[in-house]
């Protein structure tokens, strides 16, 4: 296979600009370029914190602007995209632009931790900064404590914690929440290799992603993974109309995943759930309630986050329990290959 | 290794007898027998619908005595268990004594129905029973749809449900539920190769176990597992003293593991995540903050029930991450290594 | 109106004795006396510190053992009473037996810090004691800050926060919990005035009741209301059969009442909402889609506690929107004058 | 006292047109006029429907635009206002246009049914809708059953459901969300003779209100309150910088209030419950402790909504608890008394 007829989209993000000029909700912003379908776009992403934090000596509350945390690449207008109709976004490469990464502590956000929602009368805890070396041959971060002299190694594992669409009802969402049009669902399984769905609810989609994490652990415990600027490469796609995708879809060559974002958590892992039993419904043929038993003795269910404005649990099936499904027509597979032809041009 | 000096305590169940004969609380029943620590206990379980579920044909609001649902086996007085102490349980055998296990659907319970807690003014979703074959050999399930000819292979996993103690503060609580004493927390990690630490509570441990499930999905979302008997051998230990274990964890070759169990899903991943901290902490001697940044990195947050009157969520950590740590002083170790003696010598 | 048929018992409570001698559960615990339908209980209760907290100086943490909190008079057999009968119970007299009250902060305890289930890594809030000094004859209770020379003086409103009956499936539960039983639902409702319904579980009901409130507001933010020692009189009587009170109910001469005790504190709001809808249609003969609408406009929807092992939420309805209704047929009426009577009977 | 100093607005809106020209978002939208703070603005707003139910043959899902759902009044610019800076909006008037309302249930919408977040299998339950008569002599309601022949008479008591300012962060959110820019909060307090402060986001505040409802209960149960159309008096002012509003607080004769909207239930309350304390602290001196035990007895915490995309609870202080409190410079007492001066002026 090539990519021949694919477009390929490069886009220029300037990562040394005022953070001002960057985009931080999903909807309520101008397009920066369009796409065709098909279109594969070689880019970058800033990290959370638009790059501000630069040092273990640097602290969120003084280097950020409340208003300037997770900046986001895009959006991007799709042509032909209408509401109804579910974008394809798969992920040929996520890689750091750097051999670094920053984590912090941020006052009165967490999951350990009052917080702004779950206000209480304590004092915040500390506001702390850690530095992790990237070791992008062994694949590797390495986590270096404050308060003591340790060193710990972790797989190199990097992500995007931001993808999504425009919402719906005129509604302009922050790049710190996730919901129905994604946004910061913050799973780790949005790893190279992965085709996210979107449900699209506005003309051209505005489709935006950032917040690269050289990995994260489930549920971003503290609120903040170990965060990097990335160059990116996607392989776009539009599957017109159809079957609404209510909640955003992944699938990767053993997975196909459904994710839910609210609050309380419970919800988030109901959405998950029921959207897994009646996409399983869509793929056999078996009937609600043979779904939902199906689905209760075959799921996976692991926690996104507990600490962004919405919640989010993902539904793990493997494809493998179900044999011969074709999830989503087969475009995960097509998208993956012509990303690999073009990662392989490269070289 | 051998177990030469471990006792083996062969406890019979009678899976014919009357269901009002058995034990479904954790608490509030007196001891059948008494262990020293060290011992071996090799014994079974009834399912959870105490057998009375034979056939597709038979539903649980019509068979069972809705008080005799998860007969537990125990409780064993542990003698020179006092409050203060933890008990270790390792899973040397788990396998189902029959080649079949069922599974319902159950009015009003489940994750994704109206239930007596999130009530609401729906008409309960309809009452199912589903056989699943049990390949003992291929350790395999075959799962049969009844509302059309559908058939999907899942592989056995066979697992403990409910694991538990006597509560504190003179509690006795249905083996329906789970909570800091351990009970029902229906999480699949509680496999053979398990070690499982509970905080003691009253004189004597008062340990109970059951609810033997050939697999289940993380979530159990319908509320009803692969529900079979089991033949069981337990290898169960005593740690006298030292740091309390606050709530149930979990341990084997790959993981350390804490749980949490209550509403709402939020609050039983801050219990098990804070559990996961101090127990890093303790382990790698990081500080407090510096352990919360770590583990927001490396934990995997599986949730285990959203089902039953508390939810459980697990968090993990490979113990590869934390090179040459001792957790719980080893005990894992040795009593795997006992188990194993003591299943060879069967043989 | 007399009360000449209606036994008198009065039961004795040793407020000096040693508090391990006192009951600490609901179910789980032997009848200390039985009571025949109709009898008026002329009674008294400790506080929820069992008397021990007796000055600003006092630290709950210090001088109470956390086995004795929350002590319970009773519990009571009532003659007759079986399962799926609804015991009626009348508050006729609530008067603190002393002319002060103790509140006090509770380290991991309150709805406004992090908690044992609400875990988190902050350090607990201070721990303080306040005294409130009762005027019995003015009908107040005065605060006096403890960090500035600041008083204001509110309204006396004495209530008991615990009561209840044995609760289902051989549980049994500490006296902090509130649930179907009842227990510690810390509602300012359950005042002089007030008849509470509550649904039988086990042979002879086993009530009790106990934590004297001079006063709370609603939600008792901190988790301690104005804890006083009461002399109570209370009628009790028993509907045999009929429809199972599901949740226990309260009447005054003004509403009627659901309550539900659970987590999250949305779904305690759904069981008392769902309970009211039920409870309006069996009065005005509304279909539940009728009763749906019209409690959503006339339902008053008052928190109880978000502070105990479970939070409680309150529906209240006004009798006077549903002319001619007679509600549990009329027995609120009927023990309020039998205590009437008896009152009068000792002056 | 007179408003001869106080600019009047009268606002003219089409309760005729297109709803499509209307304004459905809190932010996200053009100002449509200018006000000086200190103004008079007098005006009307449409129903929730955008006035498309006109019988109880209407469906909500078959007449209404989902995109046209809760149509607002405004956005009004006021000058001055800055981001910091706090908007005082007291309702002289709130008065139904017609002498009817609607209610209706709505597919998987309300709070004791399954819903889009809390998502679950179940059909919905049905959509029907009701008419309300509105006896504006009498100031009742009369609710009419659609299943049966029942009548019953509630109070009338005019509210608007939906008030706020632009959120910040370039947010743009649906009028059917309430959060600290106030918004959807649903809550009855929001009735005439309340003062409801808003702290201001953005330049010019962007204010805006409708959702007038001829009464509600509290929770909103089903979802849908008496939706009227309304015309109201409100008048406008700005206190400059001082402490910010961080959450919506209300003010009337009796009460002081703070609201806190998000989900789960319980994080609503607290917000409003830590904003309390907070504001008793600032009110009377009480050190932060102090003040927790002081409003832990004397708060009463109605709910307002367990219904919309995020739960709102309030949490109310009675004024006279606190002798001698001036809450936000006695802003509500001057403009109550220009809002009688002008509604004396038109008689």
């Amino acid at each position: 296979m090539t990519f021949a007829e694919s477009p390929v989209v490069t886009f220029e993000v300037d990562h040394e600009g005022d953070p001002h000029d960057l985009v931080y909700t999903l909807g309520g912003a101008e397009a920066r370029a369009s796409l065709v379908p098909g279109s594969i776009l070689d880019t970058s992403t800033l990290d959370c914190f638009a790059g501000k934090v630069t040092s273990v000596h640097d602290h969120v509350s003084e280097v950020c602007d409340p208003r300037c945390l997770n900046p986001q690449t895009g959006p991007f207008y799709i042509e032909g995209a209408e509401p109804g109709d579910t974008l394809a976004v798969h992920f040929a490469k996520i890689e750091p632009r750097n051999t670094f990464g920053f984590s912090t502590s941020v006052p009165l956000f967490g999951s350990l931790t009052a917080t702004g929602f779950t206000a209480m009368l304590h004092q915040p805890l500390p506001e702390m900064t850690w530095r992790y070396d990237l070791d992008l041959e062994a694949r590797t971060v390495r986590y270096e404590a404050r308060e003591s002299e340790a060193f710990y190694t972790l797989p190199l594992d990097p992500m995007h914690g931001t993808v999504g669409v425009a919402p719906a009802l005129n509604e302009a969402r922050s790049s710190l929440t996730p919901g129905d049009w994604g946004g910061n669902m913050d799973t780790p399984e949005m790893r190279v290799g992965t085709t996210c769905f979107l449900g699209v609810n506005v003309e051209g989609a505005l489709f935006s992603f950032g917040d690269g994490h050289a990995r994260q652990g489930e549920g971003e415990t503290c609120g903040v993974a170990v965060e990097t600027a990335m160059d990116s490469v996607l392989v776009i796609d539009l599957i017109k109309g159809g079957p609404r995708t209510a909640w955003p879809r992944l699938e990767n060559d053993r997975d196909i995943m459904t994710t839910g974002s609210t609050r309380p958590l419970e919800d988030a892992f109901r959405i998950s759930q029921v959207e897994m039993v009646h996409w399983v419904s869509e793929l056999t043929g078996l009937s609600m309630m043979d779904a939902y038993q199906f689905v209760t003795q075959a799921v996976e269910s692991p926690i996104a986050n507990v600490v962004d404005t919405n919640y989010t649990v993902v539904a793990k099936m493997k494809k493998a329990y179900i044999p011969g499904c074709n999830p989503m027509g087969g475009i995960h597979e097509r998208l993956k290959q012509l990303g690999a032809a073009y990662l392989a041009s490269l070289t």
